[in-house]
């Protein structure tokens, strides 16, 4: 496949109207084998687009749903037509219920749905149908921009902690494709990359589901990083080899006091940069603490069908009858965390009291 | 799959005369999927299966090779025929040097064959060619029955580690498959459960080439042994909930200070369990120290093809253009080891003094 600079997991095509634009998005379930941008041009392809994981993260769908929520009123304006205030907010309501159908459980999808239509709503009686509509689309490209501002001061304030010449380590995907373009652990690459620093990046594969494989090392060869692909267990190996500086990873949760939930082989990680004195940090928006949860102990681990272990990507590897423990992450504690890199600035030491003040700002 | 209690890598079935008994092997290449015990009655059988993996593990392919010299000279004897010396010879040399060249860089190979032919060598002039082959199928059978007797030896040493109710943790393929029928670190698991102490395992799936789903949870599983499998990066994550009592591997290569090469990821569960306080334990030979290594430093870090990582098996999972790191194996320092387990005992502490005491017995 060629390499590509510049890959936007999504982006809005601009004919002119808003009932002849459309929503382009890169079909992730086709990486890293293909890179094809899809168009979507109907709220099904939408929805269909969010249920099969052709886009993923919680930040992109989000934003996916935003601009769907867009494609869902186009319909109403087709040939000139001006639809009655009625006709929108039906329209409106049942595309809200149709795109938040398709998976039921990613905050971020709800999160912008309700943020869409409650500005129709706050605009009700003001605006007509067709200037609803492009407050609406406008509102779509507010949050797709917020996500981009808020991965690139991620980027930016983590770049800080990077140098010249250092090599790091990433575990999973906290990239590009799980947000607007930039990501938060591999927005630091790229922020540092830009800024003029030579870097070399390690990924872990990331088992049972590869997304270090598939989607990392990916999005590092296509902006030009200097990447090298490791099965998860030669992490402690490459950190022994004195090969590594740092350790950037991604977050899907952090409690209160700064222990952090993410990735299932995360805290491995943060065990072996511990014993080896290299620094670890989680980077991640301020949206992911959850200060209603005092400590790591209280987040729940979900476990996963055994056979993305047993049975992976096709071919049977163990014996169907074997039990199977398939945790979807694990909590690394707040005492192995030299920082979490917000948008707001680096905590650092991570304890109750930092996280707290920089959730606050 | 149907369970089964007993498994025996390979075994010599006897039909009453030399030249019509033949040699039975799991082909280990179809496991987990399927359990099949082809015949080899002919030697061109039998380097095919050393050459294709269809049997592995260094004392495996050693008893192997030991069988299928006694069936490269049966073409001599059969229709009741008696060659003469220089005809036993002369076949005997043309099956060793066949065989030598099934995989070159197996050491118990070469080890077994030249063992063979010395023994032929030594009563040449004292024995008919009839019992020179009655001989040559004895020491084969004794090579086979010494190397069970070590694994139990093993197994018994290492069971006295182990406590009723122990979950253990295990990584790789130290099992039956890999020699004659115990294994070394798997060995220690079965003496235990013999001894009526009721055990649980977690076997480290063991990227790339996943011996540990492939091969250990299906011996564990055959056997009886209650088994959970997971991923890698998952061990950290069990020993941190408290669930492993004791962790057992096998070894590639021993120093004289006792360093011990094994499967890649060995270094990185032995990180964890020394932060967890979970004992470490290795289970190998004596024949697995190599004394003239001073130190783990000095064992070259050997690198495999890196589609093992980016394409394994049968699909593309990262981009054929990413840079892959792929070491076979790596090295854990004998500070991490709690003790060595051998058919001579248990050496603890590990160090230089202690390995020269125990390899001297």
């Amino acid at each position: 496949m060629a390499q590509y600079k510049n890959v936007e997991t999504l982006g809005w095509i601009d004919a002119g109207t808003f009932s002849r634009s459309w929503l382009q998005m890169i079909d992730q379930t086709l990486l890293p084998v293909e890179l094809k941008k899809p168009d979507c041009r109907s709220i099904e392809t939408v929805w269909e687009a969010i249920k099969m994981l052709r886009v993923r993260g919680a930040p992109a769908i989000g934003i996916a749903a935003a601009y769907g929520l867009c494609i869902g009123l186009q319909p109403l304006f087709h040939d000139g037509n001006e639809p009655s205030a009625a006709e929108f907010f039906a329209r409106l309501k049942t595309s809200h219920d149709y795109l938040a159908s398709s998976r039921p459980t990613a905050v971020n999808l709800f999160w912008a749905l309700d943020r869409m239509v409650s500005k129709a709503e706050s605009l009700r009686g003001s605006l007509s149908p067709s200037q609803l509509a492009d407050a609406l689309l406008a509102e779509a490209k507010a949050i797709h921009e917020e996500d981009r501002q808020i991965c690139r001061a991620i980027g930016n304030h983590g770049a800080t902690l990077v140098k010249d010449g250092d090599s790091l380590l990433t575990h999973c995907n906290a990239g590009g494709l799980a947000t607007a373009d930039y990501g938060t652990a591999l927005a630091v690459f790229f922020a540092a990359t830009e800024q003029g620093k030579k870097i070399h990046v390690f990924a872990d594969e990331t088992r049972p589901l590869l997304q270090g494989a598939r989607l990392t090392s990916w999005e590092l060869w296509q902006r030009g990083i200097d990447v090298t692909l490791i099965c998860d267990s030669m992490a402690a190996l490459v950190m022994r080899q004195g090969k590594v500086n740092a350790v950037f990873v991604g977050a899907d949760r952090i409690a209160a006091n700064g222990d952090t939930a993410n990735k299932i082989g995360t805290y491995g990680v943060a065990v072996a940069a511990k014993v080896h004195g290299v620094p670890f940090y989680v980077a991640a928006p301020v949206s992911t603490f959850d200060l209603t949860i005092a400590d790591g102990s209280l987040i729940p681990i979900e476990e996963r069908d055994p056979d993305e272990i047993r049975c992976g990507f096709g071919t049977r590897t163990a014996p169907a009858e074997v039990r199977v423990y398939n945790p979807a992450f694990d909590v690394t504690p707040a005492e192995l965390i030299t920082g979490i890199v917000t948008e707001h600035g680096v905590i650092s030491p991570v304890n109750r009291e930092n996280v707290a003040a920089m959730v606050a700002r």
